[in-house]
């Protein structure tokens, strides 16, 4: 049984926040606290029907969302009142607006990748730099693309040294939930220039070269990165699959095995039985690894919509100093959420 | 606790065999024995690891199973040996060949809806003709298509009589796992002509007057139903949600509270919690019901992969004679898969 | 050589405009003045390459349209001063707004099917209503669906007499040139209830009873119609064929052919060597053709780009009353666009 | 009028056969003789329809072609006799196999890229290696890929020498006529490790330094690419924009006119009235050229359909002997396509 538990409070019930509310509830060092929203659709009933306190995130909203029968437990001043610790899990941002409230509520607040590194000042990737954050009183956990980024080249950085990262980014277009709307069709779209993942990775990994390109897929699952990466010390395939087999959160596929691209990956993430079949991992083709001079060439999936979770989970632990080690609190999360190092 | 357990192999662990299996083990009147197969990839990989003994469909099969890794408990006859129930989850057509397999080792078989009617001589939907295929040594259950047509044919049926139904189908093109080779892209491939799923309901519904037509739409998740009704009594929009709520495995979704298309029900889905965020249910959308003389127009949404496991469960009870009442079947399934009135 | 030319202005460059501009320049009887637009992107730049006259649609716009390097001739008020009859291919209630413009400047003005039959006081599909806009000053083309619908039931409403027709549309999701934006992705999002399309058809038919359902799919090209139509007088699936084949702007292709889907009607239209592939005919299914009782099934395609801009050319006939007799005109405006019986 | 006129067989009417034929009957120095297929499907009744004379690729189907309607001139060898160049657009691998047959008829052949540069010999861009076909009795047009590539890096190299290049291809997954059978849905599906594309520039351009990843995406038209080019002689974003805009058959298109992705590229193909809408170029996005220390990034669309078709025209010239200096060759092949230095 843990010494404290950290009362908690997620602003925001989308495709981040509905997570993160589960995996912060199976965690025994936490106590989810209520919910804020301000939508009154079938996503919000569902958190009621959850049993989840819901909370009005805008004063101005708790009535209308009485109206459409969601029962309100009040604002969300009312709820950062009961809390050590907010996760900001609203639209990119919003966060930045919501900062001042939870500063006046003397409140510590986890911000998401939508945010601006200078919103809090320190940014979170658990396995990159869990100190950095460490007794802060905000934090921003990067976006999932920079998150799979970090993870990937710190797999090769801790082994090998990173000299320069060359990444091409085909991303996801939109959500599943608002893909009847904004999505794009039979094309990619391009990013004009160098794409912001790059100087995002360096708010983590302070000291790596890295630049970067992107462009929106007409897919709406799982965002595929295709890295270039010269190393400082030299490496082998085999060597480079084995800091990869060994690096927390990152596990191996191969399409010798069927997994022949990101539908595969999204079958796997359902059969593990995981809710939403949330896949927390990265995962990297192991026969897409290829050693060419001192360059290794690789690929894989980001699953946007869940690869971030656990680092929320852990950047509470980071800020409420529950855990001083990444390695406990990494090995306590991913043992909750049932995380892996090898899929199938 | 039940007074009788019966014994089940599923051959076949595709998109239906795995979530026939899954759902067996949740049932307290039934024993998942083994499972067949004959892949070397990922997803035999992933049964493996559920702890799941493999046999060897085609006992050829075997040796490059065992190479591949998988530990084989033997072939399909030696599955056959240990079981009261088969549930057949091979491709279509395949079933058809191993019936007489099935015969010879005198186990009492569930084909699914890839094969003809004439396969199993009997097909079936439990809320339909449970009883028809009561104590038989075969039965058939129907496709998702056809289950869903039934489902809520039947609720209008059941209370105001069907006199005639149109329908059009725009089919997802593709399972998930096989999007990556013989999907459709940015088009829509119709069947020509009037479509098979009208028949197929009739071998259930024996007495309904139905005409279909079909197409593939370039999705690769969920068929959607449209349907024009026409009703022997005089009935009112009112009466016939109010039937459809009665009726089991059908669910009411409102466009008003955000459920705009296919893929808001799929992120319903993986909202419920329940393994592969999979619905057994037929979300029919209720603010699309529409009655303009004796006619009743209306829209759903048939998930493809999820909608006919209930009915295997309910067919293994219905063959083996464990519960004579299709009521109570339906019941005992329901409670343990999750199946609900309401999915949010 | 026509004894009158008609001088033609067309506001709106988008989907339909560039089309209609193109078309009314292939008329003996007509002469193209100018283009009005807003503009200043890539399209209307287009446009100048081409040598077309622009005019600023909006009389604020034109300093912005000229620093964009788009040389701007006037403003939408020059332009109605020099012609007849003006084209409106404004976005949809844009069109509304204009007719008081349209009126002032005492021109006639043809609308599209984005906006409501009450704006024009009539609407038009020339083989079916020519003459109820003969010397009018305002009519409305119909929208692609409609147009589509009006043609194929004529060919059997004139030959059989439609008794009632059931409609199921799966329309593309947005146009091309938007499919960055506001697309639709792995989905089909339904309208709910009754669709539009079923009262638009009465304002051309008007004795037609005819009920619609409608979805959006996932593509961006070309909608899919399904109908099941009910006939007064007894027809063999010969007497249909036969029927459509006669019928203008009516073609059949055969699955049997290869034709399987949406995508080939698309690339035999590129093959057609008209410009940007367009397909003015509606392409019906042959072998979709198919008779149960009194009741005929078929499926088409309706080409959403293209389809209506042969109506366009005709209703500027029939208002200016270039041309008193439907087929007289439907046949200038065919051979001036090659509009054929077969398109292989 | 051109001292000598060149008798042309195009063997294979498929997507690049079918725009070759096109292209060849414009040049005032070739003639087209007649067609190869072995189809009997919408596509080759098109190219009975245009007057093309038609030949049993493979004799055997001679008469299945007969049966289905299409007027037979002869087979292959017949057809080989009466030309002086073959140009090969059978599907990838036959072409290896074709080799034999035009040898032993004693005429020069054109393959394309799905045959390994071995079959020819020699592989060919006009604007990179003329030369090396010249009077030569094979060679092979690169694919679309490949020539795309090459005529990029060609703007580069020829100004400030390529020291190495990194690319990555997003292709399209499948051709618009095949769309309804072999497609992706909505997934990004990779190619393990490094790609063939960056061996097969070596083919054309045989000093430079590059290697490639690729993927296919979900869409069905263009493909994108991305790369990162360091030079050997320091150039600022000008200098290379400026080398792109002198180097034939590229373009320049920008974001900021509208131009946000391969859908506004093929809308902008359509809107240039060429034959289905092609374009020869490879469209560069001027603002998304950006120089970063020694490195240039940048991002192409590649019409996958049309841009070798130049390059055919080219290839004919080059093996014939008709034109000597690349230049003149281009320039001819360009004025009769109607290439532009700028689409809009």
């Amino acid at each position: 049984m843990p010494k404290q538990i950290v009362k908690v409070a997620v602003n925001g019930y989308g495709v981040i926040g509905k997570r993160v509310v589960d995996a912060v509830m199976k965690q025994e060092d936490m106590k989810l606290v209520g919910v804020g929203d301000v939508a009154t659709d079938w996503r919000v009933k569902m958190a009621v029907r959850k049993g989840l306190p819901i909370y009005a995130s805008i004063p101005d909203r708790a009535e209308d969302m009485r109206k459409a029968g969601i029962e309100v437990a009040g604002t969300l001043d009312d709820l950062l009142k009961e809390v050590d610790v907010v996760i900001d899990c609203t639209p990119a941002k919003i966060g930045a607006k919501n900062k001042e409230l939870y500063a006046k509520a003397g409140v510590k607040a986890v911000f998401q990748g939508g945010e601006k590194h200078e919103v809090a000042g320190v940014s979170f990737v658990a396995q990159c730099n869990y100190h950095e954050s460490y007794g802060k009183q905000f934090t921003r956990v990067v976006s999932c693309n920079t998150t799979a980024l970090c993870r990937v080249l710190m797999a090769i950085h801790r082994n090998f040294g990173v000299k320069k990262a060359r990444v091409v980014i085909v991303r996801r277009a939109v959500d599943v939930w608002e893909s009847g709307r904004t999505g794009i069709m039979n094309t990619v779209v391009p990013e004009m220039g160098v794409s912001h993942h790059a100087p995002d990775v360096k708010t983590v990994l302070h000291d790596i070269d890295i630049v970067s390109m992107a462009a929106k897929g007409s897919h709406n699952l799982f965002h595929m990165h295709f890295a270039i990466v010269e190393t400082k010390t030299k490496a082998t395939e085999d060597d480079i699959v084995q800091a990869l087999s060994e690096e927390p959160r990152v596990v191996l596929v191969r399409g010798a095995d069927g997994v022949d691209g990101l539908h595969a990956i999204f079958e796997i993430g359902r059969d593990t039985g995981r809710p939403r079949g949330d896949i927390y991992e990265i995962p990297v083709w192991e026969d897409g690894v290829m050693m060419i001079g001192d360059e290794v060439y690789l690929m894989w999936a980001t699953p946007n919509e869940s690869n971030v979770i656990p680092e929320n989970v852990d950047a509470i632990r980071s800020l409420t100093q529950l855990e001083d080690d990444w390695r406990k609190s990494v090995e306590l999360t991913d043992k909750a959420l049932g995380v892996v190092k090898s899929l199938y």
